[in-house]
């Protein structure tokens, strides 16, 4: 991911939010939302991994065992960190599966997000993206389609190790102390939910990998449905205009600019003035999508010095 | 629940699995598989709690702000460990919920298997338990009824938090960055779930301390159903049978108590001769509860001496 | 269920709620529950199976065919009753599935509790039941278990069924019209359901067909825990006195009891009425189990005359 | 629907499959699937409701009452149309809450799709969909957006009902009978669903009513993307083209227009010789979006005939 961001780190789209045009970003800045999304996944299958590593064995049906064991021995010889404290508690407890299967449902869910903003970027009306043919299937019947299937089946296969999970803790609920024969149904969902994190994750990462990003619709769509708008209301704000009536003018301009089909980039400044009679000339200089996105330095903003610096702190967290 | 497992340390109970008779084992112990499952919820919200423990205040509509905010100082003001990286991510992102549910999804799941027990032992058939009149009610039709309550309803209302988890996850599912209105929907099953968790865990409190145990009941149950059946197959084992054969005679024993209707305890060194021929005199000191309970003395086993050693540590945990 | 209901027609247990003895019932009673239970999901299958009932066929990939077909000529011969109105519906729609998956987690669900009785009764401290050996399995470490797996199993396999409906439903959430490939995962949670649900009812009717109940254990408990208290509160209404009077009377007589270590039926006339001013002579008449369940001859009560009721419009039903 | 399917059953827009355009349909017909998906919702509520239309009263604790109740008397006063046959059955059973809240899942699934075609459509890049102001908002922030809040809540709330289904089904798995307190966890969601489904569909219904479709921008978006391909593939056919071959070479005619870039309705009958060499010069006629459409004539397809034909189905199911 930080990678793919880095390529297109000075790539301009749209952001989005309810899925209409709201402030332009880098795509590397959108990217690497994804790859700290994912680096928290990783914190808690690092956790969870934690609290697996302890050594079962030893409990016997569930009050111990009789025969002289050193577990800690057994322990180091399965490479297992710690032994269990209480034999009923490793017999009945299937926490472990239960936290790795929550793990991995928000990881799923994570990768379903990114699946439907592939499978919209992929549409003829937004065109953002193309993927690559390894990743996609034409159709049995429609000579013309092109179908972003990784994307999809990742989307679905979310719903399946949610459906892992619910099982696995319905499953437990209500049983009491120690092994019940209900338990064997544990096995299934967390096989399952391995091989379908495991697949999605790699066919996941072959199609990002091969993906390409149009820059040039990405950056058209940048400059259009007004979304630049909030930059010239933080600009007036600076000239010290209360944001309500900052806000207020804009709107009023916006409803200029679509009854007479411009963009705010076609705008002059007496224009704007006519709305905004604070603005100066150099209003329209708030109007590119460039300035727009450069203008959000703090921390984690998507200005390109921002977006590097989280690139970099990526790099190096993945080294590690 | 240390402090209820160190009162009834000494207590011996039948340990079930498959609700049958298995082995006997002390309640100490028995409370302390409930006390490890606790203390790994709990590591569970801590590390949840380090990874919300970040600041997404400045993160601005999706793309940061244009605004000169030190995002770091007012990370300090309102005590965050840390400032996120990401605005976008920011903005986008519920996992901080979905893994505090998964988290008390598994808490509460505990909860249900302990109220389950709770429940049985309340029964008059099993006598085990006497609750407190402040965690059961009366009937309105039934003047003889003193129902268990706090049990059901714990175990009911891990249902209610199971559900608040799915329908969390299923929100997401599929959402494009940034933010989208479905995500309003994210608040209610977040405290809903807080407050069920609060509540169930302080209700669940007053009854574990105020519940009293038929020490009586338990100890006569844990010396029916031939529970040291395995003893004395383990004792075969020690002479020097193997496992497969000494299970057989044992089976065999068992049938033959079965049909005359004894216990293990009221047989003679000779009876149990006529199966296992390698038992001598001392065979029948395997049979005893106590004796069985004490013989398991391996780490992490039901021996008295081993549920003292969990309590230390459970109090040495509490007190960090 | 209606021919075991029949052969333990007159054999009484206790009634529960809250797993305390609340009211004696005839077993026939307590069976037919579940045959109602089960008659309701008879009829969501047969719904469902209606709803299903529709051809897809000739949808083309969305929009139709733009061949000749005669899709009611297809239809009759694939004898369908109906042919789909819409072709993108017919093409994007999975709520056959899902209505399915519904009754088929209902109808688990059903099983699940029925299992969990089975599980209760056959431990050593209730005793109603001895199931089959074909049904339970032995203990590969204690010679002595004999463990309900069927019950056990059906139990969790509810957990699996209730996770391939939300696997599906998730999976259709936020899906735009017509076809996406998420839909191929729509097979797998319906052949598992399929199967999960048909394994368990041939398992669960060997069961239930091979189980035999323990008349004496269930009557003597019927008979134990004060369970005809309410029938004592019910004669002392007849007799004129109001409900929460009379109620107040007969828990302190339970009281009584509890204090001197007896049983209602052990109870003398005088002793009744040392709480009970109004009692009669005949109130004794009111304690017995048989004299209870008898006088519930209500629509629907555990009389013997309207469990018989049930058994033969039951017959009728399955005769249909 | 069907009256907004009337109104529009002329416009044509591109149908999709994979959120690619797959070939052209009425608009009629893409709302009327949502018509169909309605009306089954319709029939589960209503055999649902026939299944809960059983009186439970009289049923006492769970035996059945000892007075002389007439429950089909109270049955005719309250309008119920049966009275329950089982005492026990009454008390314990919440399959109707459970059936309801699956009929629930289901629609709300329905809308949560029909709101994600509808977000879909009221993007800049599609543009086919204009929602009015009382089902949008502006935003805080930005002057210039127009958020599709109905769509999002009315698709963030299946997440909700969803959840509401799964705490049911799990609140009763592996309850024995009768009554327990859990099962008093069972009327938050049912309530919680009735209100979510009854706004849901009230909002919804507004913004269907009032939402205005762009004619020009659909029926411009039904003629690109290669979207009557299909159609010139199954006029090869019928000119006796084996269906592979066909396939084929239109793809190659395809590919042709994508490397020069070409709509399908650009081409001469010769360029289409080129590659597909059976092609009279009537083969330009089939790619038209509107012959696409009327050629859909069979049973359920879009063509404008059977879109009526639907409409009039439509209108005489909804004047029952």
């Amino acid at each position: 991911m930080s990678i793919k961001a880095e390529a297109y780190c000075d790539a301009i789209l749209p952001g989005y939010t309810h899925l209409q045009h709201a402030q332009p970003v880098l795509l590397g800045h959108h990217l690497m939302a994804w790859f700290w999304m994912l680096e928290r996944d990783k914190g808690r299958l690092i956790d969870c991994q934690r609290r697996v590593d302890v050594l079962p064995l030893g409990s016997g049906a569930l009050a111990g065992t009789t025969f002289p064991i050193d577990r800690e021995f057994v322990a180091n010889e399965l490479k297992f960190s710690a032994v269990s404290d209480n034999s009923m508690d490793s017999v009945a407890d299937r926490d472990f599966i239960a936290e790795f299967l929550s793990a991995a449902s928000i990881l799923m869910v994570h990768l379903s997000r990114f699946s439907e903003e592939i499978i919209i970027w992929n549409t003829s009306e937004f065109g953002f993206i193309a993927l690559d043919d390894s990743v996609t299937t034409g159709s049995s019947i429609m000579p013309q389609k092109k179908n972003p299937d990784v994307a999809e089946l990742v989307r679905g296969k979310s719903a399946r190790v949610i459906g892992d999970l619910v099982s696995l803790l319905t499953l437990q609920k209500g049983l009491p102390l120690a092994y019940n024969r209900d338990l064997q149904e544990d096995k299934e969902p967390l096989f399952d939910a391995v091989d379908t994190v495991s697949m999605s994750l790699r066919a996941f990462t072959i199609m990002i990998e091969t993906a390409e990003f149009n820059r040039e619709r990405m950056h058209k769509a940048a400059g259009e449905a007004y979304s630049t708008a909030t930059d010239l209301a933080d600009y007036l704000v600076r000239k010290g205009v209360p944001f309500r009536t900052a806000h207020e003018q804009v709107g009023a301009l916006v409803s200029y600019c679509v009854q007479n089909k411009k963009e705010l980039t076609d705008l002059t400044a007496d224009e704007i003035r006519q709305f905004a009679p604070d603005a100066s000339d150099d209003a329209i200089l708030q109007l590119s999508a460039e300035a727009s996105v450069e203008s959000r330095k703090a921390f984690g903003g998507t200005a390109s010095s921002e977006v590097r610096r989280q690139i970099e702190k990526a790099k190096s967290l993945l080294e590690r």
